[in-house]
């Protein structure tokens, strides 16, 4: 697994960290269906072997719903998933009633693979939009996986599920509750088209705990708002996004709802996602440096607006890129977040000094600011006018290797 | 001068094209003031010698103003001015009092250097922000631009403007009106931070018509609108845009309102200011190819953010550098831009090529289409549902010269 470490995302106490494996429970696979031309694994398969497996969801908020989304919500018992069947290398998006079909029969197929009701197997796609999936492979695919599932299979899965990620998103953690040991385990494929409102991302997570639906719902909701909805490579919102927690419940520890167990359940997930979403920026496409932008101010919706704005801006993107201290990039994002807002007396500093104070630049250290921005994590922070409201994005830099990327990844 | 050609922004009949000279009454000059680093040419001047001057003016929507906007908006005659100085390499914004400070002292010696009151002399920087302006080779600059003032000064005075910019953003046009022919020239620099609410660019447009100052405020309004407004390089809105128009009147062709005089003269106008504009996204810091999106829908607001999703979209701007016709990148932009839209019958047409219709995507021939998109200018079109309401954005490309320029470009 590709080792971590970020002054913003540390583990708890509670956490150790494994090299691999899912939590009990759960087996899976990934194999070469041949959808992708490089012929990369491009099917994964994760089943629960515990009948009352519980679950919870999330999904992009983009107006234009890939297939596999579609059927989710509307085909899926989402708190009660036993199942999951996702492929890469194509989204299966955009292509009407005939994609619709072929992710039924892609559930269809996981169902009969994993021996669930079909309504307990959730589908996910990833890859080029507007192109009908190859279906025969697909469900080779999916015998074959079936084939290979495995205790210790989240690093076929983690394969499978990859499009342009540079590096693996991975984590196995053993989590001590004060009432026993649970496992959780996790696996994200992200590293463009990464955006407001989460991320073009798919991400599934394992516990063993047993955890009632309730539970599962709030805490996998509470820490995808503070992971997959704080990050952006490049200001795009997927219409595949997806995010499934599943709990099987086979180490017989109970979480109870508003327990210590609970919250330091809540504390390992919420480290885990905030952990795979800093990955996905790392990774970002031909990232070669991560900023986190901390704005503070009086409104929640300012602080959202201008945290954005500085984190999707091409330009300080492509500052920070370049190791360059150029703060009135930051101040012309702001600026461009609150028309009307002038005379606008904003604070801003980078790495803990003061470039900006009350709208105006001040004296600094040019020398130590160029040095500290020559690391690979950047921290700007931008105090707005009043109290009460503050939000973080973190983000990635606009670098040649994005562009390469994204220039000739094609249909 | 460059020449000029695009199937979206055609010359009028009335129009004939001039190698450069400014109109009548107006004389100027750029020189070397030493506030770039490189010594280019950096401080300009523009005087109008005739007394009955009229004048009208749009800037930035940015919360944060520069102080030369703010000195424009709360010291000058914007509806009278006879003389404009403007210096590139520092934007004078996040400067505080002494900024403010700095841009009256360039308006007074503006006002000594053309023989005018102040508050007929606007001001206008373009640079790096939050640096303090070197104040004494800008006042010696003045001085050395008024002995050079000349009525052919127009390509230096776009040289002494320009900062970024990889070619020259200058017309010269005779327009034939009912009434007897007029001259309009212009010079606009813009190459990067350029985007929604016009851009960062400057610009500035001579006419030798009689205008009254109601009639010059309405034409550059109108065009303003229609050129300025509808491009983005990179979606970034600058501290310091500026656009003036100015007329003489020493042609002694008086355009009344509401007469054909001034039909053709703001078509004349509406050419001149899409022609620049179009070439700023073209210059775009390294755009190789110039996209444009067409949106017609139901609701004006709807297809505004629309056009302006897909323009800004770094995943369509990339697949627009690459030559790839990944339409799927349009579909996620607008999809992202209407959360809850779903489903949303959107049809998609890239070059005159039906791509997607009512959601779903359609043969093609690909071929022919990978074909059609290598070419300089790119169209693409989005139908959303319902009629009565389109717009357009010209866009730029994701290049690794944008990347390379914007890495580089330094405090």
């Amino acid at each position: 697994m590709t080792p971590f470490s970020s002054r913003w995302v540390e583990p708890p106490a509670s956490v150790a960290e494994r090299s691999g494996g899912l939590a009990a429970g759960f087996r899976a696979a990934g194999v070469v269906a041949g959808i992708k031309p490089s012929g990369d694994p491009d099917l994964a398969l994760l089943v629960s072997s515990e009948p009352d497996t519980v679950s919870a969801a999330r999904f992009t908020r983009s107006g234009v719903l890939a297939a596999p989304v579609l059927l989710c919500r509307s085909r899926c018992r989402l708190d009660a998933l036993r199942a999951v069947v996702v492929n890469s290398g194509n989204a299966n998006a955009a292509t009407g009633n005939r994609g619709l079909e072929d992710a039924a029969r892609m559930q269809g197929a996981g169902a009969m693979a994993a021996g669930v009701h079909e309504e307990r197997v959730a589908v996910a796609s990833t890859g080029v939009i507007g192109v009908a999936m190859p279906m025969d492979g697909m469900m080779r695919g999916i015998l074959a996986a079936r084939g290979e599932l495995d205790v210790d299979g989240d690093a076929a899965f983690w394969r499978a599920i990859a499009t342009t990620d540079a590096f693996e998103k991975r984590l196995s953690l053993d989590v001590a509750l004060p009432s026993g040991t649970v496992r959780v385990s996790a696996q994200a494929k992200g590293a463009g088209m990464i955006a407001p409102a989460f991320a073009t991302m798919l991400c599934f997570v394992q516990t063993d705990a047993v955890l009632a639906p309730g539970t599962a719902d709030l805490l996998l909701g509470v820490c995808v708002k503070r992971s997959f909805d704080r990050i952006s490579v490049d200001g795009q919102l997927s219409t595949n996004d997806t995010a499934l927690l599943m709990a099987s419940g086979a180490s017989g520890v109970v979480v109870e709802p508003e327990s210590d167990d609970e919250l330091v359940l809540g504390e390992a997930l919420d480290y885990a996602l905030r952990r795979l979403a800093v990955q996905m920026v790392r990774d970002g496409e031909g990232a070669a440096r991560v900023g986190r932008v901390h704005v503070t101010g009086g409104e929640d919706a300012t602080v959202e607006r201008v945290a954005r704005a500085v984190a999707d801006s091409p330009l300080v993107k492509a500052a920070l890129h370049g190791g360059d201290p150029n703060w009135g990039r930051v101040v012309q994002a702001v600026g461009a977040a609150l028309p009307g807002a002038s005379p606008l007396p904003l604070d801003v500093h980078i790495e803990g000094v003061r470039v900006c104070a009350a709208g105006v630049g001040v004296p600094h250290d040019a020398a130590a600011l160029a040095a500290a921005v020559a690391g690979e994590e950047v921290e700007y922070t931008i105090g707005l006018p009043g109290d009460g409201a503050e939000t973080e994005v973190f983000f990635s830099d606009l670098s040649h290797e994005y562009v390469r990327v994204n220039a000739e990844y094609t249909t």
